[in-house]
């Protein structure tokens, strides 16, 4: 599939670049080119030459073309606990709630429970998501089957998969030139003994292979943390040789100075996850201090179970507004710093070095933006409207390997829409039971 | 125009009204009936006689029929700042960015720019706003010529209306029967001087009418008032006399114990406004502490160039988000209570009493939301799913006094969007020259 879209805004999120009039063109699943308009001054007959190798032009209307957004941290297939279990904090919420349904989930209820948190990432603009959860290969099939990116994460605690079966995905995954990547990780300190906390630093040093995690949420786990084995989880992970091929953590929430000295000196990633952090009223993250140690910062919606909302620009609004709150200055974490976030630096968190700008030769994974909305009217600055009042209602396409997968509220992932909520109506029904 | 929409779910805001499914009949600008379904085993003939009477049958498919949202706060016209003044605090940016482009405005920018407001209104199922602003007889038109609903709130300070102008269209709108009526108002303590405030609670006793204000927003707005007067806002506005029939604070974000015993004793409702409250770094509201006082509490967008966006779905989400962390409590505030702030609550602050729920004889101010959306998926509990995981994406239709302005992506206002478009772009240009 060839695709040319013409008479666009470009943002392509490489450093330094402006905002600028041309066009993109995809060949396959790749990038072939983004700059100034190629075809100029032809005549009709050359038009309709030159036409004949896109399988598709799309006119842009001079609305806005750039990278879709990374969903760094989220548990896809929560969305059967949406608008189930609120109100609850985490602990309660984690024990009393989602643990004792999950135990009931088959891998076929994971599929299904996929494909609905697919749909909902691309009517956001969000072209790929980092998955942690039980079953990855029904996570991955569903991925492969919608004709969406996932970089699979590691969800390893003393409940769930072993260190081998972790081992066995991994290489699986690993080198895969599919939409679907693996990463090492684990759920949490807290849910995982200090002996598998061991086995996963010895997979990371046999692999030389990054690993992430859920890490300093919440203040009773620092503090649980600190009574189980003298330090926070950060301080712990960096003794037990887990951070040593990098990484990241997600959440991020209660960090101390040597959290983020550890963090830097590691160069792992922290992902901020702010619209969970406010409902299960964990606390907010210090996006600015983050960024102020040099540390790269991705975004995730996390699960729609702690969200509600698979929403990027929720989030991105978020990011922004929270870490204002919390540096008790208005000008702290800008709107070019949140974007980059939910972009390139989230590619680059989840390893998706060639998903992360639009440059030829990258990944085709894009979004157009409608910017004759009212909430994108006037257009002074379309970077600052895309954080601070863009919606997912402006998502007018989503393209993921350079087919279009979403486009002005139709999917098109291989299943009509109806049928995957009757499945996962179904699915709900009956794990309530 | 007479309109039916029947194979509804229906969610009336009556006190523990659960949601049902059913229909509702509007003639004029009325609601005539809600309830179950009326038409039920006709025969063709019978069928066709009964059509007759309505010019529009909806067959709403299951989706959700409820009370449009009241924008308690907002100035409309601002969307002229809208990505232009950002990442600054509040004191300089009302001094250096905000006073001295509206200095340059004319009464036909404002029309403009309150059209372009009113446009992202509907799109976000708003369907009456509280505004505040210069010019109050062209906000009026642009409300009157797009059939939208507006409460005018007086605007005055020192710079601006006198108390005498502010009489006179108090006069001339307050027992409008028409879209547009008028509340009492001043724009803040800090901008207003003692006698001109003292002029106003002449105006409130002479016409026995509440008085609204922006109070206590920012920990500076209140230290100042502590030095000038020796009292808070809310404190002083109680010596001055002005609270005495009623009224409402805007943010009310940094308040003493004193200052919520005052609302509560006097009535006087709070209207927050967390996007806002966030983006300029005023703080938190404590809307846990505010409905214990029994306070009612609205919801308000506040102006585009502080929040920047004018969307309900991202407010409703902030009040609850933001309530749990100010309450270190996942609990606080949940979406039943939130969603009560968004409708009827607004309404009632608005003096809206006749649109403030969808009952026989309200005002026809109604919204139909999408629920075959993944992020309404899967449906365990609607409001929940309205609160945490809704959107403006949702919204299928909008209707405000029987007319439907919004449907399916498409106004119907009077103008075109792309002519609304135009019109602000160049009043933006020419303001910055």
């Amino acid at each position: 599939m060839n695709t040319r879209i013409y008479n666009a805004r470009i943002l392509t999120m490489e450093p330094g670049q402006e905002i600028f009039e041309g066009e993109v063109q995809i060949r396959g699943d790749r990038i072939a080119y983004v700059g100034p308009a190629v075809i100029q001054n032809l005549t009709r007959k050359e038009t309709i030459r030159n036409s004949s190798i896109w399988d598709r032009e799309i006119d842009a209307q001079k609305n806005l073309v750039m990278p879709g957004f990374k969903n760094a941290h989220t548990h896809s297939a929560m969305v059967f606990l949406r608008s189930f279990a609120d109100d609850l904090p985490l602990d309660r919420w984690l024990n009393q709630k989602v643990f004792p349904m999950e135990k009931k989930l088959t891998g076929d209820d994971i599929y299904q429970l996929s494909m609905l948190a697919i749909m909902e990432y691309l009517t956001s603009g969000i072209t790929a998501n980092f998955d942690m959860y039980l079953d990855p290969d029904q996570v991955a099939q569903a991925s492969l089957d919608a004709g969406f990116r996932t970089v699979i994460c590691g969800a390893m605690n003393d409940f769930t998969h072993s260190p081998k079966q972790q081992e066995q995905w991994y290489l699986k995954y690993r080198d895969s030139k599919s939409l679907v990547t693996y990463q090492l990780g684990f759920h949490a300190e807290y849910t995982t003994s200090r002996e598998k906390l061991e086995q996963i630093a010895a997979l990371s040093h046999k692999y030389h292979a990054p690993v992430f995690t859920h890490s300093s949420e919440t203040r009773g786990e620092v503090k649980g943390c600190i009574e189980r084995y003298g330090c926070t989880p950060t301080g712990l992970f960096e003794k037990l040789g887990l951070l040593e091929y990098g990484g990241g953590c997600f959440h991020c929430v209660h960090m101390t100075e040597e959290d983020l000295a550890i963090m830097q000196r590691r160069k792992i990633a922290a992902i901020t996850c702010p619209a969970s952090n406010l409902k299960l009223a964990s606390g907010i993250a210090d996006v600015r201090q983050l960024l102020n140690h040099r540390i790269c910062v991705g975004i995730g919606t996390d699960g729609a179970a702690s969200n509600n909302c698979l929403d990027m620009f929720r989030e991105m609004f978020l990011v922004s507004g929270l870490a204002k709150i919390k540096a008790e200055d208005a000008v702290a974490v800008d709107a070019q710093e949140v974007l980059r976030m939910a972009t390139c630096q989230g590619a680059h968190v989840m390893q998706l070095f060639d998903a992360d700008v639009l440059a030829e030769q990258k990944k085709a994974d894009l979004i157009l933006i409608d910017l004759q909305q009212p909430n994108m009217q006037p257009i002074h600055n379309i970077s600052k409207n895309l954080v601070y009042s863009g919606s997912k209602s402006d998502v007018k396409l989503t393209m993921v390997d350079g087919k279009i997968l979403y486009e002005d509220g139709v999917f098109d992932i291989g299943v009509s829409k109806e049928e995957v909520y009757e499945n996962v109506q179904r699915v709900v029904q009956r794990l309530q039971q």
